[in-house]
């Protein structure tokens, strides 16, 4: 660690972050994919664990969900369409992907540890502007991120309203709900406890804190799916025969009852987990997600977008519990508020969070076509209907910016 | 550990566990309210961590949830009238008030620890039948329960269709659905991988699993919310400026953030929690409640409850996630396809699973009236409307006992 790339990285110079403390030297690890014609360029940001590679044309020493992980939504002739657009995706500082986080070396040579200062999503859109002027991209055709990575996109509508014409927030909200902040606070409770994470000092030791890292990736694994996409993936059925809790202790006791298709699942995803992810990381990224609030500083949602002239797309999945179609759909409102034109864009789904992964062809279209023609675009719908300027699906009345 | 009580405790002899194993003298320590006359008997089964402290009237060595944790609903002039019933409950094998389970001595002088035989649901429904068969107590009016309590329950009716007139399952369901049997798997992982667990033999260690059964604990405690009563509850307020993260290890980049009321909450409810609960009793026990299945040796639900001849209530919440108001429809329909005289008694809540504990004044009315007059009783209400015969609020279309 950090995890070896051939992303590149730019160094950026001092950083000072929201916090007060500075770095030295940001390193940002970056990918960039088509060529950039001046007015062509499209920011991709990452979820948690994400990273740069967003696409599949480049081979890296991530894996999972770090690993290509939009290549089927990002790519020439993709709905975000690399011989069309400039697409830069940047590792947000405090992550493990090359960009500046706690495992990185600190001037004194040895890993920051937990003496990397403490990161926010606002600390992520400074860092990717600060990417983009190295890079010579003023303006932003569109920026685009999911999950917590549609907060980083929200970000820029607040904090650079003027250098981006159109904002995609998929499976995003405006702020974490209690429900959440309370997982997100037992997985971190998980990686502390865990005698190896040793204050986040283990860079060199011979044990890291994999136990704890392992359960906050399951706790975060359940909030990525729903009671119906486990429903249709387990069910309630064992593991085959072959599978046998083998990575952890286990309680003699235990072997009277099945291993589960699901517990099988989750343990072999957190092993795997625990090989491509800083335990350090997940501490600095969770708590700057946890702690995003859209209208920090203002008085609300709407007065925090207010500066924002181009045009946003909210999209959200029915069976999303952890960023819920109407969290969106609050979003969508504080844009309509202040009349920006929007649309909510919403998918009929059983996966989950991760139907912004793993639907591509529900994805896909609306992206496409708002990257085109903005909220006019002809696979985009909205929760309103500006044919009948009727109310909206979700949420109280409000006066469409389509009606009348 | 085992953790003093006065209740009484019954000396069982030799008992066989549904695994085959035996052990020599089952001890089940109960607690009975009220005079028995013959045919005013009513079993109270106890949710997964709750004891035999049913109601308030004992000074036990219980605490929080496992201390008088229905007093509410069972005591003099309540629901459950103990000036008219004769209330047992007696603490699940396996569990740690009193009766045999993993703190308990082995014939070696030892605690058992993990050699104590795994426990089913099917254990416990035949320790209270024996725990009965000892106090006297053959037919009883009615065995009621909450939450696993509800499983019990339903299990009675499975096992001893003959012996129980009213079945009442409070926030139950025929079975865990995968999402939490993944949050029970993870919590479980969380005690075994604590060092302190060691194999589950901790019991003269200076050291208990506190920090494995603390995280065990909080993923559980979101479980018995809901997204609305934490919002309501918490928000996302930061916590009193004298509440800090002192409890377990912590990240110093944390102290940037703010530590917030619904973090603060469940860190100070595990604190309690692991204080009166056994590491090893919350492996066993949850291990019973995944592996229950009301089906299970049958063809159907409808065909495990086939020989009851009794009455039965269902009572759900609209906001429990852990146990489904489409979970407790599901087992209205497998009592109504078997002509047994059931109502699914719905109530509308915000407070999550929970409900069943802190909302007596919804619970109470329609247990009393259905102790009396049974789905006749005049506070009990159906998911299907015998008046008008016409299809149930929820769940497929099926032919209802009341229509026609």
């Amino acid at each position: 660690m950090p995890v070896e790339t051939d992303a590149d990285v730019a160094e950026l110079g001092e950083f000072r972050f929201e916090c007060g403390e500075s770095i030295e030297n940001l390193e940002i690890a970056y990918e960039a994919y088509g060529e950039f014609t001046g007015d062509n360029a499209v920011l991709v940001c990452h979820a948690l664990t994400g990273s740069q590679n967003v696409a599949s044309h480049r081979t890296q020493g991530t894996a999972g969900q770090a690993r290509a992980w939009w290549s089927d939504i990002v790519g020439p002739g993709k709905a975000i369409d690399t011989t069309e657009y400039y697409v830069v995706c940047a590792n947000v500082p405090g992550s493990c992907y090359g960009s500046s986080g706690p495992a990185s070396d600190a001037p004194d040579g040895e890993p920051y540890g937990t003496r990397f200062p403490p990161v926010s999503i606002g600390d992520w859109t400074r860092a990717q502007r600060a990417l983009l002027d190295h890079l010579g991209v003023g303006r932003l055709h569109a920026v685009v991120g999911g999950s917590v990575g549609g907060m980083n996109a929200l970000d820029w509508a607040v904090r650079y309203p003027d250098d981006v014409q159109r904002v995609v927030a998929v499976a995003a909200a405006a702020r974490l709900d209690p429900q959440c902040l309370a997982l997100d606070g037992i997985a971190r409770r998980a990686i502390t406890t865990d005698p190896n994470w040793n204050g986040g000092d283990y860079y060199d030791a011979a044990e890291k804190p994999k136990d704890g890292l392992a359960l906050a990736r399951q706790i975060g694994h359940v909030m990525y799916l729903s009671k119906a996409s486990m429903d249709q993936k387990f069910g309630r059925r064992a593991a085959g025969r072959d599978m046998v809790r083998d990575t952890f202790p286990s309680d003699p006791a235990a072997d009277f009852f099945p291993y589960r298709d699901v517990e099988s699942y989750l343990d072999y995803q957190a092993e795997k987990f625990v090989d491509r992810f800083d335990a350090n990381s997940y501490l600095y990224l969770t708590r700057a997600m946890d702690d995003f609030d859209l209208s920090e500083g203002y008085e609300s949602d709407a007065a925090a977008l207010a500066a924002f002239e181009g045009e946003a797309l909210l999209m959200s999945f029915t069976g999303d519990w952890h960023f819920t179609t109407a969290q969106s759909e609050s979003v969508a409102e504080a844009f309509r508020a202040d009349d920006v034109p929007v649309a909510h864009h919403v998918v009929d789904s059983d996966h989950g969070h991760d139907a912004f992964l793993v639907e591509p062809e529900n994805v896909g279209p609306p992206l496409r076509d708002f990257f085109h023609d903005g909220v006019r675009g002809r696979a985009v719908t909205d929760t309103v209907d500006d044919d009948d300027g009727g109310e909206p699906e979700f949420a109280p009345v409000h006066t469409s910016l389509f009606s009348g």
